[in-house]
């Protein structure tokens, strides 16, 4: 490891933002599981739920905090004292216990969610964090629909809640909106223009809307925040939130960002797959990192230099993500390369005349059928007669 | 539209990087369906397959070359003679035809793959725009893999095949390695050290492994691109392509980028909903734009948010991409604003009290099932004893 990598923080929100989801509903048992693999997954950050928003959550958060063992325990609020409270109880055994409140602060939420003004909503924020801290050290803010806040507004709120004894701001670009220039800029205005910012972390909440949620991410650290909130597949509300997997792997891929996070990323398709199954949200195929096929092969210039060399077509290895091996799929897009690969693991040493011969019948079978499994190759190599 | 608004081509290739996945190949009649769909969906380069790669796929380049009304009608090859002669014959029904060469221009392909000089990958390239532009008049390179290319032999093989006859320079970040802003600066040092690069169109093919190539492509655009090659529901190969309903709404909604399309936007579900349920891949919930969730809100603070104005959490207007309406749903997340709105739309006008005993009771019957649904409103008001 270079000498002046620094760590971002992964703040997971699976359970929360995550399970804010149509049908994503999780019994108190799978909520419990779920959350012990977070937690070997290695996230600084587990927000656990919603306390006041019902009494299966406020159960599940004061579970949860009981079981984890090394992440941070979050429960999320609006500023509003009561929720604070409540949170603040089901939160009463955790270890590491952190409290998320704020308030939305662009002009749209101000006046039509509201109904109030800048000088009202910082008022509410700071007598938020100021109550959460009476109750514990690590306290979050969120300024919802900051993609869409004025900066300057944005750099006043953060400054004051800063003062009220925030330790994280967390900046949440809550309509999916910025592109990621915008939402970098965002960031580095907070990072010159915040007094005290240097007593907080700032922390990066995008969602999915436009495709952008982990590029804005990804921008947002590149300009100086030091958490990502985000959730396993990248399941949230709407078009959900930043894929865990994704931006762990960016940084992992991209060593000259000189940033890293502590997630075990050979769990990675581990946790995917019980979130997946746990929730019954499927993820598609062509997910990134973990969708099934996001290592596997088929058309033949990519398998030709695949087999010749991995990384002609693959940057990451997938045992480190914790995939077995990369995939060459037989299909009518293969070439020569990918079926002698093939014929020679079910044991069928062909030579160059035979595997032409061969591959001239297998792209008959393969023009009919998706694809080519290793129980079919033996018959084509029959009818080839070779 | 502004006046100095420019349009970015939109090069389709569904049929060809997208249909390259396990399982997804096409009969020859779901084919040309879908083609017909992308001609009417308004995509400016239809990519029809990879002529010499099967029979299969000749016959479908040669139908949909048939069918096809306004798109361009593309094939692929290697910079390989015969390929290219194959393709030009499969292409000769077209009204506007396209034929896309290309070769590996990065180290690792050069090496591995080819096991050849840069210099003879020049010289393969312009012999292939070559042949090619002695079929047809658009000519399409690719430079395999430039995402890892260096980019003074990148602007080189670019000048040369320019000077060859291509009419479109796709540089493709075949192994979705590329941050947006390496991408970005790719582009632009093209556009400002290639020779004669005004007489060509800077393409972006970004693939998916990092879960970048929306924000890579629309990176690519701002610095000078003006197609961007792209698949719906981003299938492809491993994690796949840039998504072309992304892509599109990102211009659509960021109108100061002074970029727009020629898709219409309102056949977008229609052409996702096509294309997932012919090839068999599924579109997860939380896809952007087209996803079942896309549009779909169950928190309590969002819901409330929404029903006040849309536009509080909703940056696109569901209709524009052929969603009907935001759905809102009604789960233990969910708060009183979400259950007086359903509640109403089934016929049960609600008082402040009335609310917040029926709230009560549902979120007894919330915290044991996912979802609640207009046919279990009723019984959660009669238990509710108002």
């Amino acid at each position: 490891m270079i000498n002046n990598m620094e760590f971002v923080e992964i703040f997971d929100t699976t359970l929360r933002d995550g399970e804010q989801v149509p049908g994503c509903k999780l019994d108190s048992s799978t909520k419990l599981t779920i959350a012990k693999q977070l937690d070997e997954l290695g996230v600084d950050v587990l927000e656990a739920g919603f306390p006041i928003s019902s009494p299966g959550d406020y159960k599940a958060v004061e579970n949860i905090s009981k079981l984890v063992k090394n992440s941070k325990v979050c429960g999320l609020t609006r500023a509003v004292k009561r929720d604070i409270d409540v949170a603040a109880d089901a939160l009463r055994f955790a270890k590491r216990a952190r409290i998320h409140t704020g308030i939305g602060t662009s002009e749209s939420h101000i006046r039509f969610k509201f109904n109030s003004s800048p000088e009202k909503i910082i008022e509410r924020a700071t007598a938020a964090v100021a109550h959460a801290k009476s109750y514990v050290e690590d306290v979050e803010f969120y300024a919802e629909d900051a993609g869409r806040t004025n900066n300057e507004f944005l750099a006043k709120i953060c400054q004051a809640v800063i003062k009220a004894g925030a330790t994280v701001l967390n900046i949440p670009d809550t309509t999916g909106y910025c592109l990621p220039e915008e939402y970098g800029s965002k960031i580095k205005y907070l990072k010159e223009n915040v007094k005290g910012i240097h007593n907080a972390i700032i922390s990066c909440h995008c969602h999915n809307d436009l495709g952008l949620a982990t590029a804005n991410s990804i921008a947002g650290v590149q300009n100086g925040a030091r958490q990502i909130e985000c959730t396993i597949n990248g399941i949230g509300e709407r078009a959900g939130n930043t894929s865990l997997e994704e931006v762990v792997m960016i940084l992992r891929q991209h060593p000259k960002l000189n940033l890293d996070t502590r997630i075990k990323s050979k769990q990675l398709l581990y946790t995917s797959q019980l979130v997946s199954e746990s929730m019954a949200m499927p993820v598609q195929p062509n997910k990134a990192i973990v969708g099934a096929n996001a290592f596997a092969h088929s058309s033949g210039i990519h398998q030709d230099g695949v087999i010749k060399k991995r990384e002609t077509y693959e940057i990451i290895n997938p045992r480190d993500v914790g995939v077995n091996e990369s995939s060459i799929v037989l299909t009518a897009r293969s070439g020569r390369a990918a079926l002698a690969y093939r014929a020679k693991k079910i044991g069928y040493e062909l030579d160059k005349l035979e595997l032409d011969r061969v591959y001239e019948q297998f792209l008959i079978v393969a023009d009919k059928i998706k694809e080519i499994g290793d129980k079919d190759l033996p018959d084509i190599i029959k009818a080839s007669n070779l």
